[in-house]
C-alpha cells in the first residue's frame, strides 16, 4: 500500500517519525509558574486569541487573492493546513521548546510538552497556548505566500509543521520565553515583528530561492507581472488581518492593562500611514496609485509596528509605518526586478523587510514613559547606541538561525520528497493536479 | 390582491396564523431568576454572541461556496431570511417554549413569551436571549445546506421559521433549561453537538429525502458530481465558522469561568485534527487531498467537540476531532452514493453524524476533573456504560422528534404550498427564478 | 516633478497646506477628564471599537458587491484609502475638534489636538479615540458608495479626508461633546443615526447630484437597473457589518453597563424586521423577493435602531426596524426613478434617509425605563411633542450643516482637481483608467 500511495506515504512517515522523535521525552517534571486568571485577564487574552485566528481567513484571502484562480484551492488547502497540522504540532512539540525550562544558556526550552503542568488546575494556560499556537501558525502561513503556485502539497505538509514545531519556537525562546539568550541582552520584540514576521520571511526567502520562479515570471532575463485574480478577496483579506491584528499587538500584554488602548492606538496609525506612503511612493513611481501595493503598505505598517507598538508614541507610530510603506513598495521591485526572486505575494517584503525595520525602530523610537518600561529609550529619544545594537544583534541572529534551518529543510525536501511540482501540472494549475478540482467550477477563466 | 399574489400571500398568512395561536397566551406570570451579570460575565457571554451571530455569515458563505453560482442569490437570501426570521420568532415563541417554566414533565417550557419577565431590571436576560437566538439559527440554517438548489423560497421562509420557533426550542427545553427530561436523566451535552448540531442534521435529512435529488445528481442511478462554484468563498465561510464556534463553544459556560481557556484549546485541537484527517482519509480513498472534503473535515471536528468541549482533555479532544473527520468523509460518500440522499453541501453527515458522534464522544471521553463536574467519567476513563447509554437515549429521543416533526412539516408543505421549485426553474437557476437577478452579473458562467 | 504628476501633486499640497493650518494651533492646554479604566470598562470599549474598525471591511464588500467588476479596484482602495487618510486626519485634526473644549457657544470644540492631554497616564482616552476614528471612517466611506464608479480618485482622497476632519467632527462636538448646542438643547443620538449616518447620507446626496449619474443609468429620461456584479460579496459585506454594528451600538456606552444586553437585543431585533419587511415591500411591489433590497433592509433596520437602540423596548424595536425596511424601498425607488438622482449601492436611503428615521422614532418610542434615563419618553409613551420637535430640529440643522459644507467641498473640487473621470475612463471601468490594474484578471467578463 506504501508503494501505491508514495507521496502521502512518505508524508505520514516523514511526520510520524519527527513526532515520535520529540513526543519520547514529554514526561519532565519542571513546574511552569500559574499565571493569574481574573476575569479581565482571562478574557482579554482569550479575545486576542480568537482574533488572531482570524487572520489565518486574511492571510487565505489575500493569498488566494493575489495569484491566479488555477491555484486558488491549493493556496486555501495550505493555509487550512499549515493551521491544522501546526496546531497538533505546536501541541505536542513547540509549546514545551518554546516555554519549556531553559536548556543550554536559553537556546531552546525542554519540559512541559502538551502542556502537561498546565490540566485542570491552571487553565490559564490553556488560553496562552491557543494565542502563541496562532502566532506559530502565522510564522508558517507566511511562507506559503512566498512559495505559492508552484509547490508540491505534499512537501509543504512537511516544512509547515516542521516550522510550527522548531523553527519559530526556538526563536520564541529565545525571544519571549523570559529566560532566553536575547531577552538576557536586553533585546525587545514586544509582539513579534521579529518572533513572527521575519522568521517568518527569512524561511520564505529561503524558499522561494531554492524553489525558483514560477514558469513565465522572467522572460529573457525580464520580470514579467503574474497579475492576483480576485482582488476584493485580498482586500478583504487585507481588512481582516488589520482586524485581527488588534488582537495579535494588544493581546501580546497577555494579560488586561492600561496598555492595550496605547497599543490598538499605535496599531491602527501606523497601518494608516503605511497604506498611504506605499499608495505615495507607486504613485510617484508608477503614475498610477497601484491596489496591491498600498493593500501590501497596510500590511507592512502592521508588520513594522508590531514589535515597537507599545513603546513608542503614536506620532512615533505614524513614521514607523509611513516608512514600512515606502520601504515595502522599494523592497518589493527591488526583490523582483534586480534579484530576480519570485515573491507571487510579496511576502518577503512585507514580513521579512519590514518585520526586520519594526525591529529596529523600537531601537530608534522607544520611549520609556510608555510600555516597555524604564531605560529603554530609542536613538532618537537620549538612549544612545546601545538598545539600536542590541536590537540589531537580535535581527542578525534570527535572520541566521531561520535561514540556515529552513535553507536545510527546503533542501533536504527538494532531493528526498521534491519540493516542486511538474511543469505541466504547474502551467494547468496545482488545483487540478494537486487536488483534483477547480476554484471556480462553471467560470470562464483564461490562464 | 391576494389571488395576484398567491405565493406571498400564502407565506405571510401561513406565518401570521401560526404567530397569533401562539403568541396570545404570552401574558403568563412565571417568575425567571435573575442571573449574576458582573463586568467580566457580561461581556463574555455578549462578545460570544457576537462571534456565533458571525457564524451566520459563515453558514452563507459555506453553502453558497459549495453550489452552482445560478442558486448563489438564493441560498444568501436563506441564510438572511432565517436569521431574521428565526431572531423574530424566537423572540416570541421559541424563548417561551424553551427557557419558560416547565410543563408535561419537562417536555416543554411554557412562560416568559418575549422575555416579559427580563424588562428593564435584567437586561442579561437579552444577553443570554441574544446567544440563544444565534443557535437557534444555527440549527434552521444547518438545513438550508441540504435542501439548497431545488427548494420553493416560499416554503424556506415558513419551515425556517417553524424550526427556530418550536422544533429547536422543544429540543432546547430538553437538554439545556435544567427541568428538562434529559437533563434530569444524566443527559451531558454542554455546547450543542445534539441540541443545535444533530437537530439541523436531523431535519436536514428528512428534508433532502422528502424533497429528491437534483436535477442530474443521480443519472442512471450513478451519483455524479456537482462541484461548488467557489471554493475561497467555501474557505472563508469555514474559517469564519471556525472563529465563531470559539464564541459558541467557550461562550456555552454563560458567564466567566475558568474553563474557557480549556474549551478554547480543546475546539482548536478537535477542528485542526479533523481537517487532518478527513484530508488524509480522502487522500487514501481518492488518491488526491480533496479540498472540499478536508473543509468539510474541519467543520466535522468542530461540530464532533461541541458536546465534549469542556468534559475531556486536550488529547481525547484530538482523538474525537480526528475521527470525526474520518466520519465526516465515509458519512458523504455513504449517503451520496448507497443511500443516493442529495446533500449538496454535505450537512447531514456535518452536524447530523458528527453530532451524533460529539454526543456520544461525551459517553466515552469525559473526566470529571474537567467541566463537566464530579461523577461525570465516561466509559474510557472508568465512568461504566451508565453515561454512555444516557447520551445513546439522548441522541434517539432528538432524532426521533426532529424526524416525526420535520417529516410532517416538510409533507405538509409539499402538499400545500410546494416544497420544490418547477424543473424549468431549476435548470434555469432559483436566482432568476425566484428572486429575479443574478449572482455574478456580468460574468462568463457555464451552467 | 509637480508638473510632471500634476494630479498627484494637487492632492498631496492641498492636503498638507489643510493639515498645516489646522494643525499649528495644537498646544492649546485645556485639560480633559480622565475616565475610569477599569477592566470591564476598557475591554468593552476596546473590543467594540474592534468590531466597527472590521465594519470598514463590510462597507468594501457591499459597495465592491453593488457595483461592476471593472471598478472594483478603485472602490476597494477609496474604503482603505478613507479609513487611513480619515485615521491620521482624525488624529491631528477631527480629535480636537470634536471633544475639544467647546467654543463659540458648542459650536466646535478647539483643544487637544492629537490628544495631548492623554498621553501615558491616561490610555483610556486612546481607546476612545480608536472607538470613535472609526466612527468618523465610517462617515466618510458612506458617501463612496452614492458616488461609486465615476469619482476620481485623487478628489475621493480629498473629500474623504475633510469630512473626517472637519464636517463629520463638528456635528460629533454639537451632538456627543457634553457641551454642545444641540446636546444642551435635549438632542438624544444614542450611536449615531444622525451623528453618523445621516452625516454620510447627506454628504452622499450632494456629492451624487453635484457628479450627477454614470453613463448608462438614465436612457431617455427612464431609469436603467445596472446590477452588481458580485451578490456574494455584497451579503458577506452585510453579515459583516451586522457583526460590527453590535460594537457600534452597544459600544457606544463607552464603558461596561447593564444596558450593553438590552442594546444587543434591540439591535437584531431591529435588523432582522428590517430585512424581513425590507423583503416583503420589494415582493408586493416586484412581484419577486429582490437580494440586494433585502440585504439593504437589514441595513437600513440597523441605522434605524442606532439611535434609539437605548431607550426603546424590544418590540419597539421590531417596528422601527421594520418600518425602515419599508422606508428603505420606498426611498430606493423614488430617489431611483422620480428624483433620477444615480446612488449605485443606496447609501442615501439607508444612512440618509432611515438615518433621519431612526433619530425621529427616539422622539416617538423611547421610555425613561430605559437607557436614556429620567424624562425621556417620546410622544407614544406619554411624553409630548417637544422630545420628538428637539429631533426634528437636530436632523435639520445637521442636514443644513452636511448639505451646505459638502456642496461647497464638491463644487470647489469640481471647478479644480475636477471632481469626475473622464467619458473613456468611464466607460472602460476605473480600475484600469485609475489604477492601471484589473480587479478579476484571467475571467472573462461582459461589461
Amino acid at each position: 500500500m506504501i508503494s501505491k500511495l508514495t507521496k502521502t506515504g512518505k508524508v505520514l512517515l516523514f511526520v510520524i517519525v519527527l513526532l515520535t522523535i520529540f513526543v519520547f521525552p514529554i514526561f519532565s517534571e519542571d513546574e511552569i509558574p500559574a499565571e493569574a486568571n481574573t476575569g479581565s485577564n482571562y478574557i482579554w487574552l482569550l479575545l486576542a486569541a480568537f482574533l488572531v485566528f482570524f487572520m489565518q481567513a486574511g492571510f487565505a484571502m489575500v493569498e488566494t487573492g493575489f495569484t491566479r484562480a488555477k491555484n486558488g484551492v491549493n493556496i486555501l488547502m495550505k493555509n487550512l493546513m499549515d493551521f491544522s497540522g501546526g496546531a497538533i504540532a505546536y501541541f505536542l512539540i513547540g509549546w514545551g521548546i518554546m516555554y519549556g525550562v531553559s536548556k543550554a544558556g536559553g537556546l531552546f526550552g525542554w519540559s512541559d510538552f502538551m502542556l502537561t503542568s498546565a490540566g485542570a488546575e491552571n487553565t490559564y494556560q490553556y488560553a496562552s497556548w491557543l494565542f502563541q499556537v496562532v502566532f506559530a501558525a502565522t510564522a508558517a502561513t507566511i511562507v506559503s505566500g512566498a512559495m505559492a503556485e508552484r509547490t508540491k502539497f505534499s512537501s509543504y505538509l512537511i516544512y509547515s509543521v516542521i516550522i510550527s514545531a522548531i523553527i519559530y519556537p526556538v526563536v520564541g525562546h529565545w525571544i519571549w520565553q523570559g529566560e532566553g539568550w536575547l531577552t538576557k541582552l536586553g533585546f525587545h520584540d514586544f509582539a513579534g515583528s521579529t518572533v513572527v514576521h521575519s522568521v517568518g520571511g527569512w524561511a520564505a526567502l529561503m524558499g522561494a530561492i531554492i524553489l525558483g520562479p514560477r514558469i513565465g515570471k522572467y522572460v529573457k532575463g525580464k520580470a514579467k507581472a503574474i497579475p492576483g485574480h480576485n482582488i476584493p478577496l485580498a482586500a478583504l483579506g487585507v481588512f481582516i488581518l488589520w482586524f485581527g491584528w488588534f488582537g495579535f499587538n494588544a493581546g501580546s500584554t497577555l494579560e488586561f492593562n492600561e496598555w492595550i488602548g496605547h497599543i490598538s492606538m499605535t496599531t491602527a496609525l501606523a497601518a494608516s500611514a503605511g497604506a498611504i506612503m506605499a499608495m505615495i511612493t507607486i504613485w510617484l513611481i508608477q503614475k498610477k496609485p497601484d491596489g496591491s501595493m498600498s493593500l501590501n503598505g497596510a500590511l507592512a505598517g502592521l508588520v513594522g509596528i508590531t514589535a515597537p507598538c507599545a513603546s513608542v508614541s503614536p506620532l512615533s507610530a505614524i513614521i514607523i509605518g509611513g516608512l514600512a510603506g515606502v520601504i515595502v513598495v522599494l523592497s518589493v521591485i527591488f526583490i523582483d526586478k534586480v534579484l530576480k526572486i519570485d515573491d507571487p505575494v510579496g511576502a518577503v517584503s512585507v514580513h521579512g523587510v519590514c518585520g526586520v525595520w519594526g525591529t529596529l525602530a523600537v531601537g530608534l523610537f522607544s520611549q520609556e514613559k510608555f510600555g516597555a518600561g524604564a531605560g529603554y529609550n530609542g536613538l532618537f529619544f537620549g538612549g544612545g547606541f546601545k538598545m539600536f545594537g542590541v536590537q540589531a544583534i537580535g535581527v542578525l541572529a534570527v535572520a541566521c538561525w531561520v535561514l540556515l534551518t529552513a535553507g536545510i529543510l527546503f533542501l533536504t525536501l527538494k532531493f528526498t520528497v521534491g519540493l516542486r511540482v511538474s511543469k505541466e501540472e504547474e502551467v494547468k494549475g496545482l488545483d487540478i493536479g494537486e487536488h483534483g478540482m477547480e476554484a471556480y467550477s462553471g467560470f470562464q477563466i483564461i490562464d
